[in-house]
């Protein structure tokens, strides 16, 4: 597990601090150091605040300090909110006073040119030697909601939660969004403990937050915006550890549609891109990822209120037949999983429902519920004790007062009488019905998240239940080496590559490596015929592209004109290259074309992408990434997620394939990568996957080593 | 264009009645007939009012009348709250008296069973009889909420809107949809005119209520919720009546994950679907489709309030770089147009902005905006003056009543003082910040739709932009006629259809129909080896699976031997087929293969589908529906947003391929099918694509006549 930076001691002086020293504390309206010397009044800091002004001799009723040398030593805190050229120095000096953490406001470091990122790092080394917590630069500061403390210049609503009431940490690369965040999460009746908006984080990033937050008895779900992990392997580490402290990781990470990412060396790789290898490493610890700030105070809520987190199969009590095709739609569209419910599987609900009202799902009671609204809790009751149910959605006309009142009571009931491991979720389907706050509250007070429209709600629970449905066992297989790797180095070609994986039991065709005319035909009349020859040198990356690929060969003749058409054609291509020898193989049976490759992110570790080949894979994206903690059935089951699936099933007559060697394979190559650092990338291009039982083959492979 | 079942004349008397009965009157709380009663009571209904109970004699200080036939002649609309059982009895009663119309909210009719289908056809010959407009069975009823008529039992908000304003006119299939609607749409200071719940559509569907609508002065827009279009023609009719008056049709369809439609004929045909077809042909008429409930009312909403409909190309000022890569992910996951804008392309917008904010879109003017507030004015103004800009967004931190002060009026004035022929949107960031309803009504009434999510937004512009970016004018072709097509019936064999279509200048390869081994030897010869040969017969559905198709043939000997075994092949297959002969053909070049199917809809008329072939097409449903009055660009268009779209376009080094010349086919077969009624299906499968200037050849061709 990888070490952390700072200890939660240490980053209690910024999040938990007894004394503030307010560097650039002012009266002046609208200046930063004002504000934030008017939230530091205003919500009753409790510990001492040390404003710092050499002009000014009180302010607010406060002793005002002229230099940072006048301050006592060993202040917990100081915020910076002066201008950006006394940054450093003054950084320096509060060093030397033992402060503990710096919080600097100011922009103008490294997103603004080498100046800026000169001093970044000056900063971040001055935190490395004194054990100094610094949050930003370029940052709108944190606020500990159940301290109290706010150390921010933006208007703050100080929500303290109440004891024993679960919170939201929040932890943000964009100020805005912590702000915004705070401001969605708080008219939804979710308190949030601590917020921290991290900026540059020339010193302290999210991960370190996420560190201290995880063990925050104050906090219980941890909601982030993230633009870039700087530090993957702490961040992993910190997101298992929450996981195992059941605290609800839920991140909003902008990159789905960046394009950026073509500079990866093989092919494979260039597809994977760091947004798709960050999204399935952090999927693996149990990261739930949201896809716009709605949805992020949308999992948020139901992560922090519900009793537990949404099962798979989720079901719904309705009111109206128009829903339910709409429901259909929506789910089909998001993934979500909606259980079939019949007459004849569900008897418990088949008993509370009036005979005219068949049981399915969503269950549409019609406006039964007007006359008698006994009913909600019955139905409701039935879907929440259903064991194969994992989440059950309330999704509510609500009309007026006089409707609402009507129902909310006898939804506000079920889980006041009675308690469920999984989560029932109240949807509105008539946005912005009049509804008394009170029965909103109801709903609350129970566990019963208050969601304005059903749409909303699927989404969520979709996120969520698709977390539930992934076995996050670390199954890790026993990492492999590969004897010899150490004797190779560089783009290491195809025969050399398949010499080298051919031992661990990856299926190539029979080759044989020849360096003259002579050897080919020797090797091809003891392969026998027909073979195909492919040229080989680590310099030729496309082997076809240069006429270094000649299939069909079918006697000595053949194999022997082909050698010297596959040099004269290679000189031809690029003069400048050596061939090595050529490579005779056995013609291959025909099948669907795979791809698998592997590269080792030295930040992320390794990952394994496999999928349909050619260009197929490319221009649909068909491909899917897998880590090494997953086993055979794991890639497996991920494996029909393809878009192309029907294929690997047997579609229209064609058989069945062997999904599960090709599983077994991905998994084989998972465990070579991570037995062996050096190996920078892997790539079987095409795998032919046979039949059922009859296996994968992979024609051709390529390593990066080094 | 399809005529019209009634005349507005007709429908007012549903929906502007002056007399109105209300058939089981009563005031026993909760009854139908009572909360009627009191909705048109307290309402102050214009009219008369005819309570009708055999048990009383005065209900609300109103006559009570005991029976239908006291009633005077003439009343201009009934409305039946009375039990199923004595409905039909009433209905015939109340056609005697020369009631204009009837209002049923009585169930159990289609929906349950024969005996409650047989009088629904009964309701229908009666109102057809006597001219009589029937709403429902198994409705909520309709409010006229200009002429304060509110026929629906549902506790109603009667929200009248003022002279002047426009409003949303609701034809709904489902009644607590309707309800849901205005619930929805009248927070949103969105006004209803007239809601009209269908329910089974005895004798006037949503069609009918449409048609009225769109000659209704008070409605603007027309919101719809539909489940099945009955009377599709009428439909489209009414559509294009619609668009021709510049009331946009809003419609939420659920269907898209219907998969109960594998009965259709041919392979092409079934993978078009009821739904996609319905879609093609609305989008075709300008209809916007809602994909969710919260669609509904937010295209609705954009529709109403803006001054036009937004363009393709949509600008947004937001406040902070965060939002930027959320915007961009969104964007491409909904198929929304950002525009580029930046310092070189836009000179306004640079002269409008401080230095230190690059011109980008989302243009991020940071915090800057609390300091210069004038800058919300300027920047919008900016993008709204700028032609290639098609509606623009302020995506803005709200915050609370302090912040939201700063920046309100700084963005109502842009159209205080200025007016555009493209939409202003204000997208919330921060949904459920506190801001003060002054200030979102003072939006509302320059004409700024007020979106509490950023999200949202996007989306409904999305949906709307989408309809921009088509043309819509009818480009139909000169209609095609077959000649012969009356020779033939029933499934046509390849060789027939081939015959039937080549003349029209559909390319297929060289062949020759032969019944004999020599003939077959003869066309060889003729057309030159090697050839294909291919069973014929109209009973062999599937040539391949019979060995019916074998390529290659070289010599006379070649075709000789593969006559005899192809009749052996297809005897073996079905003994009862009987073959009309072989085709001899050219063997055609290789090359990437594509489908074109097309078929006459009894009820939506020709739509011609065209996509990518074999397994890929029918798995991705990688295909794409065009319309006859669709032209060549617009096919050519439509092809390139298929999912493999690259592939059309050259990819990795292979050349582009002929997509004008595959459009042209697409056309030309809406044209043969615009002109042969008779002609149910035409299929092309495969049609191979040639490099760019080199055409498209259907290598199959199966038509079904009759």
């Amino acid at each position: 597990m990888t070490e952390r930076r700072f200890t939660n001691q240490q980053i209690d002086r910024l999040l938990r601090p007894k004394s503030v020293a307010v560097i650039g504390a002012s009266d002046r309206k609208g200046a930063l150091g004002a504000t934030l010397l008017n939230n530091l009044v205003q919500y009753e800091f409790a510990g001492d605040i040390y404003p710092v002004n050499p002009k000014r001799d009180e302010l607010l009723g406060l002793k005002v300090y002229h230099t940072v040398d006048e301050l006592p030593e060993g202040i917990d805190c100081a915020v910076l909110a002066i201008p950006r050229p006394f940054v450093l120095d003054t950084v320096r000096e509060l060093a030397a006073r033992k402060c503990g953490a710096v919080v600097i406001y100011s922009a103008g470091f490294s997103e603004a040119g080498e100046e800026g990122m000169r001093d970044q790092l000056e900063l971040g080394e001055i935190a490395a030697k004194h054990g100094m917590v610094i949050e930003g630069p370029n940052c709108l500061g944190c606020t500990n909601y159940v301290w109290r403390v706010p150390l921010t210049f933006v208007e703050t609503n100080m929500m303290t939660p109440p004891k024993g009431t679960r919170a939201v940490g929040v932890a943000s690369q964009s100020g805005a969004l912590a702000a915004v965040l705070a401001t969605a999460l708080h008219p939804r009746g979710c308190y949030v403990s601590t917020s921290v908006s991290t900026g540059n984080e020339a010193a302290s990033g999210v991960e370190d937050y996420v560190e201290w937050l995880i063990d925050d008895e104050d906090t219980h779900v941890i909601a982030m915006y993230v633009e870039s992990l700087r530090r993957p392997k702490a961040f992993v580490a910190a997101a298992r550890r929450a996981r195992a402290a059941g605290k609800p990781i839920v991140m909003l990470h902008p990159g789905k549609s960046n394009k950026a990412q073509e500079s990866a060396a093989t092919h494979t790789g260039a597809m994977a891109g760091d947004y798709a290898l960050m999204k399935a490493k952090l999927a693996r610890e149990g990261v739930i990822f949201a896809d716009t700030l709605e949805e992020l105070a949308d999992i948020t809520e139901i992560a922090l209120r519900c009793p537990a987190l949404p099962g798979a199969n989720m079901a719904v009590l309705g009111e109206s037949g128009a829903l339910r095709g709409l429901a259909f739609d929506i789910a089909e569209d998001i993934g979500l999983d909606l259980i079939d419910l019949n007459d004849d599987n569900s008897p418990a609900l088949r008993a509370v429902l009036p005979d005219f009202v068949p049981v399915s799902n969503p269950t549409d009671i019609t406006a039964l519920g007007l006359s008698e609204p006994e009913i909600y809790t019955k139905v409701l009751t039935a879907l929440l004790e259903d064991d194969r149910v994992g989440s059950v959605v309330a999704s509510i006309i609500q009309s007026d007062p006089i409707t609402s009142g009507i129902k909310f009571p006898h939804i506000i009931k079920v889980l006041e009488d009675g308690s469920f491991p999984k989560p029932l979720v109240f949807a509105g389907v008539d946005e912005g019905a009049t509804v008394p706050e009170e029965y909103i509250e109801g709903l609350r007070k129970v566990g019963i998240p208050w969601f304005p429209s059903t749409e909303r709600a699927y989404r969520a629970i979709a996120r969520l239940a698709d977390l539930a449905k992934r076995d996050l066992t670390d199954r890790s297989g026993e990492p492999i080496t590969v004897p010899g790797i150490d004797t190779v180095a560089g783009v290491v070609p195809e025969y050399k590559s398949k010499e080298l994986l051919r031992p661990l039991g990856i299926a190539f065709p029979q080759s044989k490596f020849a360096a003259s005319a002579d050897d080919a035909v020797g090797a091809a009349e003891t392969i026998g015929y027909p073979v195909v020859m492919k040229a080989q040198a680590a310099a030729l990356g496309h082997k076809s592209d240069a006429g270094g690929v000649i299939l069909n060969l079918k006697s000595g003749d053949d194999v022997r004109a082909a050698f010297d058409r596959m040099y004269a054609n290679v000189g031809a291509y690029d003069a400048s290259i050596v061939l090595d020898g050529v490579l005779v193989e056995k013609m291959g049976r025909m099948g669907t074309e795979m791809i698998v490759g592997a590269k080792n992110d030295p930040e992320w570790g390794p990952v394994v992408l496999a999928g349909f080949g050619g260009v197929t894979a490319e221009i649909l994206k068909d491909v899917k990434l897998f880590t090494p903690d997953m086993d055979q059935a794991a890639v497996h089951a991920g494996l029909l997620e393809l878009k192309q699936a029907a294929l690997l099933k047997g579609y229209r007559g064609s058989p069945a394939l062997d999904v599960a060697a090709l599983a077994g394979l991905i998994v084989q190559i998972g465990r070579v990568m991570a037995g062996n650092p050096s190996i920078r990338e892997i790539d079987l291009n095409p795998v032919i996957i046979h039949p059922e039982g009859e296996g994968v083959v992979a024609l051709d492979a390529l390593m990066l080593v080094g």
